[in-house]
């Protein structure tokens, strides 16, 4: 039903099936695996719009060490609770004024915790890779080449471990990555070939992949594997949303369903293609999902 | 977490990704495979709330026989509009005035048809079963022994067909059922022997679960595991949407979301208990979605 709509043979990862509700529990789990017992002792401080957060406190949890998660005032309510629920601290920040790299950095002099990146670090790319290893699985199971992947992307690490894992398996797929439509900045950086930041974090329902920043690392290897940019308006984003919910019955939300909702909107050539797209997280404020269901 | 919310070890079966949205997709498949090629090409004619019509008619679209689903007036857009979208011919009734078994017996008369009946046939109730044989297998899979399954339970043969299926590798697992509260007719069927029906079709959330009558052969299968009732109320079904919303990232529909909003309302004694609940369905009108986001 979704296929004869997006005009392709269209299969779905469902990344937000995973436990806290994102595919940021692979790559928080595989980083704090990676550290040694001392350093896990003294607990680990990460910065994040809100799923990487959930995703180390997880992680933390699991391992039984002290997390502490700093959050822009402004990630949605369900995150913050989430990180809450998992048993991390939560330290929130002016994303306006303040710099959430800078605070991580105070935490951890002031207490001697690991900062653990949110996606510029090779254990956290080989993490989030890990749902591109599932997904060559997956298809290799069904007998099907992929021609496109489309990778919702803000720093770009899940873009990054996906797009290596998927390069690997099916060395002609093409990469897409989706990112808020004017706020291209990893489009930018592999165009340039150096990390672009965003002037300011914009006011987007896609909050999910609307970071300041691009990573040198995750830009590297998407450039090496000629990664293209699509960018995605709000309400392209809320329409994936709606799609997903009439048609695959999963609550993704606005950023997890960008890269669906850019392939919905025709932003992609995919006609009569295997398209993959990773619907990659479902923490949505009730408020924020009910509007996607009016609107589209 | 939500286990956690439960007081209990929850194991959540997800019908709601199923093909069509729903487990009916199940029996449905079963039984139109199980008629003779003639019969199959003259068509098949279903009577449903919802569910099944999309089963029927996308497991007649699978086998390339003319589908005729006979609706209520009353049933979502949403099932009406997939059963379409599948193929089948939609006919509605007045669910207040008509029987839509003799409308679907006029049809099937009219144009030598095969009636397909929702529930109350072996072949079918041994579809939806395939729901308990997985459950089975994903439970040893992971070396839990349930103590309870609550199914949700209109006329019967998704809770007959899985309660056998699950009786067979565990015999002291317990057989729960929920019911629209105030029209639990099987749960009557199941006290008097007899199956029941309501006097009239309630107006509820829980459409999915709200058919009018038991079936003779599934509250049979149903006593000999001495199935028990639980009786729903519809802000307990729409406080299940919510929390599956939020914790499982899945669309389930009121109907579908009945047994667990039980478990979670304490309808049954499960503290402590290894006990798993059927998702069952996840057609629901945005409209009906949003409020349980807002009320729950």
């Amino acid at each position: 039903m979704l296929s004869a709509l997006a005009n392709c043979r269209l299969f779905v990862k469902a990344e937000p099936l995973q436990l806290t509700g994102s595919f940021k529990i692979r790559g928080a789990l595989n980083k704090v695996l990676s550290i040694d017992e001392s350093a896990r002792r003294a607990g680990i401080v990460a910065f994040s719009a809100g799923n990487h957060g959930q995703g180390i406190a997880a992680a933390a949890r699991a391992v039984n060490c002290p997390a502490v998660i700093v959050m822009p005032n402004t990630a949605p309510r369900i995150k913050v609770e989430n990180c809450r629920w998992w048993g991390a601290e939560v330290l929130t920040y002016d994303p306006q004024t303040e710099d959430r790299v800078e605070v991580a950095q105070r935490v951890s002099q002031h207490r001697g915790m690991t900062v653990v990146p949110p996606f510029d670090d090779y254990d956290i790319m080989a993490g989030q890779g890990t749902c591109g290893l599932e997904i060559v699985e997956q298809l290799n199971e069904l007998g099907v080449t992929p021609d496109a992947v489309v990778i919702n992307c803000s720093g770009g690490g899940l873009a990054a471990g996906v797009s290596e894992a998927m390069k690997d398996a099916f060395p002609d797929v093409e990469i897409l990555i989706a990112e808020v439509l004017g706020y291209e900045k990893v489009a930018r950086s592999l165009i340039t070939g150096i990390p672009q930041s965003n002037p300011f974090v914009p006011k987007t329902v896609l909050d999910g992949i609307a970071g300041p920043t691009a990573g040198a690392k995750t830009v590297e290897v998407l450039r090496r594997h000629q990664a293209k940019g699509l960018g995605v308006a709000d309400e392209e984003g809320l329409a994936g949303v709606s799609a997903a919910f009439r048609m695959l019955k999963l609550v993704v939300e606005p950023g997890g369903a960008a890269a669906l909702g850019a392939v919905l909107a025709g932003k992609a050539d995919v006609a009569g293609k295997n398209v993959v797209v990773i619907a990659s997280g479902g923490n949505v404020d009730p408020a924020v999902f009910s509007r996607a269901l009016e609107l589209y």
